[in-house]
């Protein structure tokens, strides 16, 4: 493909509103171009790339015995009533309705079809196992849309749904599609954490998420070296304290009351009080069920809303305003465990190791010091309810720090059981005639997001380093000075000679200056170049380079090049693609990138 | 494949709302299955099919030079607003908000989305021409949903558009598209005629509409032999009539006014004055911007609502019985032109050669014999605004008749012209420098509907035939007795033998009767197929035979099976589609098919 064929429009500068490195490099290159906030084009080479990743993705489904389908996107409310997420479901879930005012979702999931669908099918237990996946479009209402295709209101996923006769067929399922998730990760040339996740939404049983590591990412994990633990960091259990080591202070003196006029949040206070954070006992009014209540954590920790309302079965939120200051008899900023009448009190258990604390005094502008847990409020209900940090111990028990770590989520699988089966009557007759529910597994990836970390993964300061899995292209070809026919000419018999081999091929024939070639070719960044340069070329030669490696140039005989070039995809220094028409199966091969350093990657 | 491990849940009978005969076959052969009322999931054979169908489009239109984009559905309100089809869009449009209430679309094409990309970047003449495509699931809040996926609420559509600098290279990118659609259909075994079609809701110049004649369609076309011409039904104009040939009745009779008690409808009204229905003026009341007006034609025509509005220039529409009464002061049925007064009057000019006519008499229960126009009432405006109909004169002037037919709408062209690029600024740099508007051009696919129509087109009672390259499979090999094991040992070897050959196999590996089998695979409709029985094995042979005649079997020696089903591919009396993977570029050769009769199909 000649680049004036194509539609290639590279900038030198992203607009400012990219934060992540492959959503500039992803704009900056000419991947995609957005068309309002989260919803992106993919122009020519994006879409080339993206596609490169449903290849991966469908083959392995393939070979995992996965069935693929295709099901509505557009879903009726009924199911959704029936399987009881039209209430549950969050804010993201897009909902419509048609000419005559039916109500509709955009499906994030197809839980409810597929079990709407095996209800209708006699399946006998000889049937089983069985998996469906489909790739198709889904729709986000996306709060806070970012990073490009990362966070995006609309996205290219691969879901696929496992249908056994019983737990132990599911966990083969479920083992079968873990297998199949690491190796289409490894082939993308990503670095995944496979993590416990809550199950979320989806319900059911227990959860993976595979967490590609990345500074942009709105995920946030946390895992072990030492032990090879790695969860989520919203469900990443923090082990009641040893009361030696997590002990705070310590005073015989009685509380007293201080003035902490306009002191409302824990840096004021500490600062103005000249204690630690860890001393305070942070107090926060929430609500659940109309009902409020209070969560006491140490001031140098966050609440767990999602602990919270695991802990109490049921959703949960801040309470507003005129809520904690008819609870408290205080404004925002001071509320305190002390003398607080008519409400629930939950407390983290770290909480009543703080020796000689400081907590709001329920009045506005001032807090109560040396403040014993215990003595000067009763013991409130305990449980595991703060966010887990860097540093915190391993909570497997055994030897082993936390280490904190941003990402992208790229796939989840998930043991979903008989929920949806059971909803909509998806039963298989088993080997004694008897009707039993299937059960079920889910799984799924998001490709937009694969593609970005990707590139997120396998980049440098000057732009993309393409796992060869994924490259729009395989290699570049870039004449120095077209003006001069025999350049180009020669440009375009070895662009021939190669794409007859079989390699993909992008044929830089624009009249432009070597300089912006080169930056072109770093910024897009496919694995090889040919340079085609009327000095070499007196000598009958071209230059071959890396893209890792651009200064390791090597001479070659032009009727030399594609040998040359094959050789570079056989060494496996990059591995080939589109050797006729097929994906190779093999990892990426090239030194010093993320995807190699299998060393860092615990299992879960 | 296995049949036992795929999903080919095959029915007897489908359901009674199926009265297409693809819909039917869909659902019985274990295409598709119904979710809601035009929702459909394409099961594994059926998203196979499916995906041929892309597969040939995509090779086509990358033949054509376009270049694949992946544009979002979800459109955001501005950009519609800004090409003012917010408002002229029909109620088909899906429409949706966000949660904060932000309006999008759920786009039905991409004209707004590709216009505004263009406008960001600076395209110089040297880039043009350009053509983008895309395939991606289309939504339509379709008021009535039939026909299974030919009339359906989601659908998988291509869409592309072309840039031109004038209107020379729109009509030379218009053409390359017209021969691709023509290699499309016709390698999806698809008669299609390309008739002229009103451009509708995307606005601009010429359009064809590519139309499957098939009796389940929700299109009407007319076309005639003689002459070429072929038109959709509703944009079909027709000649003024030759005085003579035209004239109805004559009187010189006055007219007087009869009884006609509770006859309202054309029909109760001529059988009870015993005169033919054309010798009526149906007067039809009409509202256009909350003006009523009257449409005159003779009562065995109807009025062509498409044609009032293009003559008026605004949306029309019938006018609801409260306004009927008050205009004719009259019950529904009993308007006419006689004595109407205060409104606009228009009339098809064959109303005019009525010599001797009935029409209502603006009065309940009460019609008017031997009206004259132009003596009893003023002539009118005259305007061609009746529907054609089979037997009407050719439009072209030329000796024909046309004659009716009822199709699919499987692809449109259309000439955007400059409406949409002038809209969003989308310009390019001529060559002397200046900034001049592209020129655009939009081409659809409904690839559902195209599978539907291939099914419709290819089929006969025992159920599908399909065009090899469509097949979900190429081979059915069908083993009858599976519980010994050398024949499924057979069977089992020669699946093997010819998947490593390229030919794509299912294998019927369930323990059914020889009946069910053949039920089935005559159903399923698979080009070839291979049939393994005890007694032509114990002679070291098998039968193969073609689906198009199943009775022509014909003994094989086992080892010579693949090397004879070659040969049938090679002979083109079917043609393969898998070896390495390539789709061959053929047309579908099988004698006595609908595809195969060209001399049908007039150019348009």
């Amino acid at each position: 493909m000649r680049v004036t064929q194509t539609f290639l429009p590279t900038l030198r500068q992203a607009p400012k509103e990219a934060e992540a490195r492959s959503h500039v490099y992803m704009l900056r290159a000419g991947l995609i171009r957005s068309l309002a906030a989260g919803l992106y084009t993919f122009l020519p080479l994006g879409q080339r790339a993206l596609q490169k990743v449903e290849r991966v993705i469908r083959e392995e489904m393939d070979r995992a015995g996965a069935l693929e389908v295709r099901m509505p996107s557009l879903q009726p409310q009924a199911l959704w009533k029936r399987s009881g997420r039209w209430e549950t479901m969050g804010p993201e879930l897009m909902r419509l309705q048609d000419h005559s005012e039916r109500e509709f979702v955009l499906g994030p999931g197809h839980e409810e079809v597929i079990a709407d669908l095996l209800a209708r099918g006699l399946v006998s237990y000889r049937d089983l196992p069985k998996c469906f996946y489909q790739i198709q479009t889904r729709f986000r209402d996306e709060i806070r849309p970012r990073f490009g295709v990362i966070q995006a209101k609309e996205f290219l996923m691969k879901d696929a749904y496992s249908f056994d006769g019983d737990e132990e067929g599911l966990e083969r399922s479920y083992q079968v599609m873990m297998e199949a998730y690491r190796r289409i990760f490894e082939r993308c040339g990503i670095r995944v954490l496979p993590v416990q996740a809550d199950p979320g939404w989806t319900g059911g049983g227990g959860s993976h998420a595979f967490i590609a590591p990345m500074p942009a990412g709105e995920a946030e994990i946390v895992y072990c070296e030492e032990t090879g633990f790695a969860a989520n960091r919203e469900i990443c259990p923090c082990l009641s304290p040893p009361n030696d080591s997590s002990r705070v202070g310590k005073t015989t003196a009685p509380y007293e009351k201080v003035a902490t006029p306009g002191m409302s949040t824990v840096e004021q206070v500490c600062k103005f009080l000249k204690v630690e954070s860890r001393r305070l006992i942070k107090t926060l009014i929430f609500v659940a069920d109309q009902e409020p209540f209070a969560v006491l954590v140490r001031g140098d920790r966050e609440v767990n809303e999602l602990k919270v309302r695991r802990y109490l079965g049921k959703p949960v939120q801040l309470a507003p305003p005129e809520v904690i200051e008819r609870v408290t008899g205080a404004p925002v900023g001071f509320a305190g465990p002390v003398g607080l009448k008519g409400v629930r009190i939950l407390a983290d258990p770290e909480v009543m190791l703080v020796g000689d604390g400081v907590t709001g005094a329920n009045e506005g502008d001032a807090h109560l010091i040396h403040i014993v847990p215990g003595r000067d409020f009763d013991e409130p209900e305990l449980a595991d309810l703060r966010l887990a940090v860097e540093g915190d111990p391993c909570p497997t028990g055994k030897p082993g720090k936390l280490r904190l770590e941003r990402g992208t989520e790229v796939g989840r699988v998930g043991k979903l059981g008989t929920r949806y089966s059971e909803a909509f009557g998806a039963v298989y007759t088993d080997d004694k005639g008897e009707r039993r529910p299937l059960v079920m597994g889910g799984y799924g990836i998001n490709l937009s997001r694969t593609l970005a970390a990707a590139i997120e993964q396998n980049s440098d300061e000057r732009g993309i380093l393409w796992p060869a899995s994924l490259a729009p292209y395989d290699v570049h070809v870039l004449p120095l000075g077209v003006r001069q026919p025999f350049i180009l000419d020669a440009a375009e018999r070895i662009t021939l000679e190669l794409e007859q081999a079989g390699f993909e091929v992008l044929l830089d024939d624009r009249d432009e200056s070597p300089g912006v070639k080169f930056n072109d070719a770093d910024l897009l960044g496919l694995p090889l170049r040919v340079i085609i340069g009327k000095r070499s070329l007196d000598e009958d030669r071209v230059e071959v380079a890396r893209r890792e490696r651009p200064g390791e140039k090597r001479k070659v005989r032009v009727d030399e090049v594609c040998r040359s070039l094959k050789q570079d995809f056989q060494d496996g220094r990059v591995v080939c693609l589109s050797e006729a028409g097929m994906l190779r199966a093999a990892p990426v091969q090239s030194e010093g990138k993320p995807s190699q350093s299998k060393e860092r990657t615990p299992s879960s």
